[in-house]
C-alpha cells in the first residue's frame, strides 16, 4: 500500500494514530480508541473521518481474525508546501491488520524487566496526551537497548518526572492508592490507561494522578504498565544504570488482567 | 510520487529534511544543507545516503531551473511495526522541486510584520537544532493566524524564551552586538542562521547566542529573521495581543542580503 509523498503525515507528522488489539474477532476498547482519535483530530483541527463509518469499517476488518493488531493512521491529507494547512485538505486514512506478536500471549502473565531511558520527553501541554505521528522521542528511546529480556523503557520529562513507557502507561500501587503520572505536559494518554482508571473503583482503589519520581517507584508496593495491545503487564525489575528496583507483588495487575480477558 | 505506507517517515516522523533555495541553477548553501542532513542522520542513527552522491544529484536537479525550491526528505525507510529500528532499514530519499513562491522575491526587502504564537515549543535537548519530520508544533503555530499581511510567527519555549519562527531563525542587533536565541533545548538551527553567524565578523558584529525574552525584542535596535528560501527579512512590527513593537532600523539585514545576493 502506498501514499502520496505530499501527504502531510509524511511531510510534518501531521496526523494521529491508534494501535488496537483484535481479540476474538472484535476490536478491544473500540469506543475509547474512536474517542481518542476524534479528540486528536479536533485538537489538531483535522477534518477526520466519520467515526460512525470508521467504527463499522474497523468492526468489519476485525471480524476476519480471532487475534491481531489493527493500526489506524489518520493524517490531515495531501497539502501544498508550507506548514499552514489550508483547511480544505481531505484526510488520509490508513488501516493495516497485523498478526499478534507471539510474545504478547506467552509473556502476558510474566512480570517484566524494564529500564529507565536517557531520552527525555519534550514538554508541550498543547500536544500532551495525544497519540500524534510525531513519535521520534519514542523511537530514540526504544533504540537505547537491544537486550530482548528488557520489555519496556520508562521515559522522564526534562524535569526528571517519570511520565510513561515508550509504548505504555505506568501505574504504581501502595495500599489502596493507585497512582499514575499526570499527562498534562507530555506523554500519551493510552486507552488501556483510561480503562484501568475506570475500573479502579471496583477494586476499591483510590486513583491519584500526579507527578511521579524515581523515589515513588522504589516506595510503591506494586508497579505495572498498560498498553492497548499487551493489556496489563506487571513489573518485577526496574533498571537504572547499576541500580535495580525489585517488586514482588503483582495482584492488582493480575486482577485487572482477569477482568480484561473476560471483556 | 508515492511511498510505501510502512515507511517510518510516515509512521513515526522518523527522518529529517532540508528545504533549499535554487538560485541561478545552483543550490544556495548546499554544503551547509548537506552537513546538517548528515548531522541529523547521525544523531538519529539513520544510515543516510552518501553525501557525495546526494550533492551530485542535487546539483543536477537544481541546474534545470534558475529559481526554485528543492525539498529533500530522508527517512529511516520501511520498517516493521514497533518503534525500535532493526538497524537494517534502507533509508528513503524523496526529492521534489517547486516553483519559488512569487512573494519571496517581491517581499524580500519589505520589512515584515510578525506575531507571537501561543503554541509552545517542547524542550528536548536530544533533538534540539535538528530539522526532523516531527513538525506538528510548527504546523499548529502556523495555523494560529490567517492574515496574509503577517509573514511569520515567533515561538517560545515553555519557559517563555523566544526561540525561533515557525520556519525561520531570529536575530536582534543592539549597537555592535548581534544576538540570536541559543538552540540547545529546542528549535531548528537553520542553515541561513549559520551563514549569518559566520558573516557577522565581516560586519564587525559580536555574536551572542543566549536566551531571548520579550523585553530583549523591545530593547533591540534592529530585528530580522533568516530562512534558507527567503534569505534575510527585516522585522518592522511584532504583535503580541494588543501590544505592538515597532522597529525602524534595517541596515544589518540589508547589508547581509546584499552579500547573500552576490553569492
Amino acid at each position: 500500500m502506498r501514499i502520496d509523498c505530499r501527504d502531510r503525515g509524511l511531510q510534518y507528522g501531521d496526523g494521529v494514530f491508534e494501535t488496537m488489539r483484535v481479540h476474538q474477532g472484535r476490536v478491544r476498547l473500540l469506543e475509547y480508541h474512536l474517542e481518542r482519535l476524534g479528540l486528536g483530530c479536533r485538537r489538531l483541527d483535522i477534518a477526520g473521518p466519520s467515526l460512525t463509518a470508521l467504527r463499522r469499517e474497523l468492526e468489519r476488518i476485525a471480524s476476519r481474525r480471532s487475534e491481531g493488531v489493527l493500526k489506524l493512521i489518520v493524517t490531515r491529507g495531501v497539502g501544498r508546501r508550507g506548514y499552514r494547512p489550508t483547511g480544505r485538505e481531505k484526510c488520509t486514512r490508513i488501516l493495516t491488520l497485523h498478526a499478534l506478536p507471539k510474545t504478547v500471549l506467552s509473556d502476558a502473565s510474566t512480570p517484566a524487566r524494564v529500564r529507565l531511558c536517557a531520552m527525555p520527553l519534550g514538554l508541550n501541554p498543547r500536544l500532551a496526551g495525544l497519540k500524534t505521528l510525531n513519535r521520534l522521542e519514542s523511537v530514540v528511546a526504544r533504540s537505547e537497548w537491544s537486550d530482548a529480556r528488557i520489555w519496556e523503557g520508562l521515559m522522564r520529562d526534562v524535569d526528571e518526572n517519570i511520565v510513561c513507557g515508550t509504548m505504555s502507561n505506568l501505574f504504581l500501587r501502595s495500599g489502596p492508592n493507585l497512582m499514575t503520572p499526570v499527562l498534562d505536559r507530555c506523554g500519551v494518554a493510552g486507552v488501556m490507561r483510561r480503562w484501568v482508571l475506570q475500573r479502579a473503583g471496583e477494586l476499591r482503589l483510590n486513583v491519584i494522578e500526579r507527578r511521579i519520581r524515581w523515589r515513588d517507584l522504589s516506595e510503591a508496593e506494586e508497579v505495572f504498565m498498560s498498553n492497548a495491545v499487551v493489556g496489563l503487564r506487571s513489573v518485577a525489575v526496574i533498571e537504572h544504570g547499576r541500580e535495580r528496583l525489585r517488586h514482588t507483588l503483582f495482584e492488582t495487575a493480575n486482577q485487572l488482567r482477569r477482568r480484561l480477558d473476560s471483556l
